[in-house]
C-alpha cells in the first residue's frame, strides 16, 4: 500500500530535522540574536541616501525640508543599526555576555561614533567620484557617474563598511561589502584601506584583500587581483598582512595580478595588464610583461572556427 | 496633417504584432504551459531555509515550533514545485502530453524524490561550508561564510539544481543557476557534478561547463574556466562529454583555464593562476606558467600614464 | 555632562549639511528635473515584455487579448519614458531650457521615433536568440536561452540603450546598460554598434567600449575586453573612436584583449584565448598565443598546497 501525501511529508520533515541535529554547522536554530540580512541592506540604502543626498528618490528633495528627512533617516539608521551592531557582538562568542544592555550600550557607542564619521566619509566618496569623471572618457557628467557607476558603488559600501570593520563590528561590514560584490562583481574586503581618489572602471572581477592598502589617486581597471601569494595555512594566517601595499598615483590595468604581504608597488608605479607581479617594485616604474608572441594563421581555406587548432588536437567531429 | 497620439500608438500596436507573428522565435503567446520565474526563485528561497534554517529569517527560530515551519514550507515547496515542474515537462517537446494527469503524476513523482533528498544536500553543503572556512584566512566564522560568501550560494543552488537536472527536468535548473551566476558572477551548468568539501573563493568568472565532473575537496579561485576547447559542432555536440574532469584535492589558482572532456586533472595536482590546459595533468603535480617576464622601465621623468608606451605606439594627444 | 542622544543626532544632522554645502558634487539637491532610477527599470522590463511577450509573467498570454495588452504596455512606456527623458534633457545643461514645454516636445518626439523602431530591434534580437542556441550545445532550447542567458538579456538591454543614445539621450541608456552590468558582469557601453546574430558565452567579465563598432555573426567568450588603448588623455578623448572594430563572422575566445580605435579585426578572424592584440589583424587569420610553457614538478612527496613554490620564495610558515 503506497503512503499518502501527509506521510510522505511527514517523513520529509523528520529526515530534515534529524538532519539538522546531525550537522549544526548549517543550523541557526535557537540563536538568540539572529542579525538580519535584508535590515542589513535598507541601511546600506539610508547610507547611500545620506551621502549622496536628492539622488535616489522619487521626489525632488528641497532644501527647506533637507534638515527634516537627515534628521529622520539619521534617527533610523541609528536605531536600527545599534540593534544589529549588538546582535553581531552577542553573535560573536568573543564578546558574548549575559547582560543584554552592555551589549547594546557597547552598540550604541560605536554607532554614534559611525555615524559621526559621515562628513569625513563623505568627503572622501566626492573625491572619488571627481577621480572617475576625470579618468574616463566616456563618463557624461558626474551624475552619471553617481547614478551608474559600478566601481562608485562599490567603492562607497567599501568606505561605510570599513568604519564599522575598524570598530571591530563583527559580520555586518563583510555582509555590506558581499551586497557590493553581487551587484558589482568587485570584491573588496571591508579590511582594505584605501585613499582617496580612487577609481575602479567597469570593475567586473577585481579582487581587493583583506590585508590590502592603498595610496591616493590611485586607478585599477577590470579583473585585476591584490591578493594572498598562498591561504594553505588557513586560519592559521589570520590577521597577518598577506595582501600588497600600493602606494599614491599607481595604475594597474585590466587582468593583472598582484599578491602577497611583502609586495610595495611604489608611488607613480603602472602595472600592465595581465602582469603578475610578486615581488616589489620600485617608484616610477614601468612593468609590463612581454606580451606571449601572437601567431597568426592563415584560415580562408578551413571552415573550421573551432579553438583545437590552436593546439594541433585532431579534430572532433 | 499630423498624426494623433492614438493613431500613434495603433500604429506601434500594429507593427508589433507583426513583428510577433514574423518572429514567433522570440514570442510565447498562447504558450500553454508558462513556467514562472518569479515562483522558482521564492522556491530556491524556501529550500535555502530548509537547508540553513534560522539564517535568512526576521525573528528567532525555536526549535518548539521548528517542526511546524519545516511542515508548512515544504508542503508549499512541493504544491509550487509540482506546478512548475509539469509545465517544464508540457513545455518540453519530448514530454508533450494530452494528458495533463499523467503530466501531473510525473511531476509529483519527480519532486518527491527530490525533497527525500533534501537531507543528502544538507549533509554535502556542511562540508562546503567547513571547506570554506577552512580554507579562508578572511573568513571570520562559519557563521558569515553562510550569510556572505558567494561561493558557498553559488554551490548551494548548484547542488538543488543538479538534483533536479538529473532527474530529467527541463528548463528550471538552469533557472536556477544562472540566476545564481547573476548574483555571484559564479556559472556552474546544474549538470556539472561535485563532490564533497568544495570551496570557490572569491568566484567572479568561475565558469564550470554542463560535463564537468569534481572531485572531493577541491578548490577554485576567481576566473577559474572548466571549459570546452571547442563548442564549434554547436548542438551537434549536445550530449558529449567536453569538459573536464578534477580530480580530489585539486587546487586551482585564478584566471585558470582547463580545458576538453578528455583532460584529467589527477589527484592532488594544483594548478597554477593563469595556466592554460588542454591535456591531462598526472597526479600530485604543480603546473605552472613560466610567467612572461616582467620589463621594467624608469619612467620618472615622463609625465604619460598611459598604456600605449608598452607596445611602442606613437602617442595619441 | 554627557550629550543626550538629541543633542547627538542635531550635531550629526549639522555635520552633514555642512558637508552637503562643501562638497555639491555628490549633492542633488533642489534639483529641478530628478531622473528616477526605479522607474527606469520598470520601463526596462516593460519593454522586454514588449519584445518577448509571454515570457515574463503569471498567466499564458492569450492572442484574443494581446492587442489590448500591448496597446496597454506602449501606452505606459510612452508616458513615463517621455517623463524621464525630458528630465534628462533638462538635466543635462546643454539642453537645460526655461520652456518646460519645448523640452517635453522634444522628448516626446524622441520616445515616439525609439517606440517605432521596436519591431525592428525585435528583429535583431531574434536572429540573437538563434544565435545563441545555434552556438550552444548546452543550450536546451531557444526559450531557456531567452529566460535564463545573460549574454541574450545583456545585448537585449544594449540594443535598446543603444537606440536612445543615438537619439541624443543622456544618462538613461548608460542607467540601462549598468544595471544588465550589475545583472550580468556584461559590460556594454550604449555607444556600441553591434551587428545581428551577436552571441555572448557565459559572459562575465566582458567590456565592450563606447566607440567599438562589431559587425554580423560575432561570439565573444566571458573575460573578453574590446577596449581603449588608454585612457590616460581622460575628458579629453571624449567623442574620439578609442575602441576597435569587429568585422563579420569573428570568434573571440574568453580572456582576450583587443584594444585600440585603429584596430581592426578583419572578417572571418578568430583570436584565441588570452590573447593581448593592438594591431589589425588580416580576415581569416587565426591569433593565438604562444601559450606560456607550463611547468611541471612532482609534488607527491611534499605537503604543501601554496602559490609561493611556483616562484620559489621562501614559506612562510
Amino acid at each position: 500500500m503506497s503512503k499518502t501525501s501527509q506521510q510522505k511529508i511527514s517523513e520529509m520533515v523528520e529526515g530534515l530535522l534529524g538532519s539538522y541535529e546531525e550537522h549544526p554547522i548549517i543550523c541557526n536554530i535557537d540563536s538568540e540574536n539572529q542579525i538580519n540580512r535584508d535590515v542589513i541592506l535598507e541601511i546600506l540604502d539610508m547610507l547611500r541616501w545620506l551621502i549622496y543626498p536628492g539622488y535616489f528618490e522619487m521626489r525632488k528633495l528641497k532644501s527647506s525640508s533637507i534638515e527634516y528627512h537627515v534628521g529622520e533617516i539619521l534617527e533610523s539608521v541609528r536605531y536600527n543599526l545599534t540593534k544589529q551592531v549588538m546582535k553581531a557582538l552577542y553573535h560573536d562568542s568573543k564578546y558574548q555576555t549575559e547582560d543584554a544592555d552592555e551589549a547594546y550600550a557597547q552598540a550604541e557607542c560605536i554607532v554614534t561614533r559611525f555615524l559621526y564619521k559621515l562628513p569625513k566619509v563623505r568627503e572622501v566618496l566626492a573625491t572619488d567620484v571627481q577621480a572617475a569623471y576625470d579618468g574616463d572618457p566616456a563618463a557624461f557628467n558626474t551624475d552619471e557617474v553617481i547614478f551608474s557607476y559600478p566601481g562608485v558603488y562599490a567603492v562607497s559600501v567599501n568606505r561605510i563598511a570599513h568604519e564599522l570593520y575598524q570598530m571591530g563590528v563583527p559580520l555586518i561590514p563583510r555582509m555590506m561589502t558581499e551586497h557590493a560584490h553581487g551587484l558589482t562583481g568587485i570584491d573588496i574586503h571591508p579590511g582594505a584601506t584605501i585613499g582617496e581618489y580612487f577609481f575602479i572602471d567597469h570593475g567586473t572581477g577585481v579582487v581587493v584583500g583583506e590585508t590590502t592598502t592603498i595610496g591616493k589617486n590611485v586607478k585599477l581597471y577590470q579583473g585585476v587581483t591584490l591578493g594572498a601569494l598562498s591561504t594553505r595555512g588557513g586560519q592559521g594566517l589570520r590577521g597577518m598582512k598577506r595582501h600588497p601595499t600600493i602606494q599614491d598615483n599607481v595604475t594597474v590595468y585590466s587582468g593583472a595580478s598582484i599578491l602577497g604581504g611583502e609586495t610595495v608597488i611604489g608611488e607613480g608605479a603602472v602595472i600592465g595588464s595581465n602582469a603578475f607581479v610578486t615581488a616589489s617594485v620600485p617608484p616610477h616604474t614601468r612593468v609590463s610583461i612581454k606580451n606571449p608572441e601572437l601567431q597568426f594563421k592563415d584560415r580562408s581555406r578551413t571552415a573550421e572556427l573551432g579553438q583545437e587548432g590552436f593546439f594541433n588536437r585532431k579534430e572532433r567531429d
